[in-house]
């Protein structure tokens, strides 16, 4: 059975949304790209696509219509994670969804790493609540680097998976922000955190994040000069 | 390859534990079962098997060992969700994880809104959380009944799945408490409760939950006597 049509809906400026880009990309499929503008979504989206009003969400087969027009035929599906192995699951010869029943779990649990660990204080830091150090958002970091295994070049291997594809979205934005000084935090908190991640214990870590940021699928689904506007704009740059 | 040997660390009180339990009732798979004490864990279980400390937790091949003994050799996995799906993918003549993509992505999904709508209220309700009601809870059977197909027995069809199984632990102690009156709420909030399910608008869900009691699978790993045993010293009787 071919794979039937996909639309996506999503949103540049949104890490979930980019996990899902980033996992068609890997898989090499055509889908017509939707996308919803998040300070103002179109009243027919919550109705017609996804319940949450939130992106990414993919409709699935049915007949050939425009994205802003959703058949009542086609099936609606959400949430990042679910959609990257759906997307997996469909196109086996992609590679994200590990053939192995260990390996798969282990990425799985790499992500439930990212989603506890990492992705929460992630954004924290961004939005300067105020219990949120640099400190904090390294442990998180620590977390990642403790369970990458040694000489591979993923997070569960040689392999490129949907692991890695859960995080790479997330650290791109922190990346980009440290890097321009976009956020709701001080500025020495900036240069304390660059400082920190030199530390020669992250040697194994820096190593991984810089071959997610070389990704073909990566680059080829972040929007900097967006994703760095609209933060600015929603956290101001910091002092 | 023959799957290896699995020990299951796991706990008759634990919903969480309980899940991977069905899993492996469903799969039909011999395995080697450790009750973990959680109120007086054995040093070696956090070091050796789970950093987490938390049950259920799997320790896969390696040399066949006591238990309380882990050899260094296995692999040791973690989060009930990923051991049920790791049983399903070891054991795919379980069929408790769905070979087609789409119903394996609505699968997921269901087990989403277990974790964000369900099991969060039922432990605040059980918990005596002053905030949470019958109410708050039944918007939680409201989101479940909603995605709950027409016509099927199971929460994507005919098969019961990662979805049920998911589910299935979290009902069945919240049912147990309502019937018994375990909990640190209002014994009119159980009454209110109650009445509320008897609406003829829950007639799928109320015939959707019968068939999660009556499965063999969970009939076998539910350890009733003693869940409403640690419930009662825990949370008290409702008043």
């Amino acid at each position: 059975m071919a794979p039937e049509q996909i639309t996506l809906y999503t949103a540049k400026i949104c890490p979930y949304a980019q996990r899902t880009e980033i996992a068609l990309a890997e898989a090499g499929v055509p889908f017509k790209r939707y996308e919803i503008d998040l300070a103002n979504k179109p009243e027919w989206y919550a109705p017609k696509v996804n319940r949450a009003s939130k992106v990414p969400a993919i409709a699935y087969g049915g007949p050939d219509v425009p994205p802003e027009s959703p058949s009542p035929k086609s099936i609606k599906l959400a949430e990042s994670l679910i959609l990257v192995e759906f997307i997996g699951d469909l196109y086996p010869s992609s590679n994200i969804v590990p053939a192995d029943p260990v390996l798969r779990a282990q990425a799985r649990f790499f992500i439930e790493i990212v989603s506890t660990k990492f992705s929460p204080n992630f954004m924290k830091f961004a939005t300067g609540n105020p219990e949120t150090t640099h400190v904090t958002v390294l442990t998180g970091v620590d977390a990642i680097q403790d369970i990458l295994p040694d000489g591979a070049k993923y997070a569960v291997g040689d392999q490129y998976t949907i692991a890695d594809i859960a995080f790479t979205p997330f650290w791109a934005r922190l990346n980009l922000i440290l890097q321009k000084g976009i956020g709701a935090y001080k500025d020495e908190e900036r240069k304390s955190f660059l400082k920190a991640l030199e530390d020669p214990k992250y040697t194994k870590f820096n190593g991984y994040v810089q071959r997610l940021l070389e990704r073909q699928s990566f680059k080829s689904t972040f929007h900097e000069d967006i994703v760095g506007e609209v933060f600015t704009k929603r956290f101001g740059l910091a002092k």
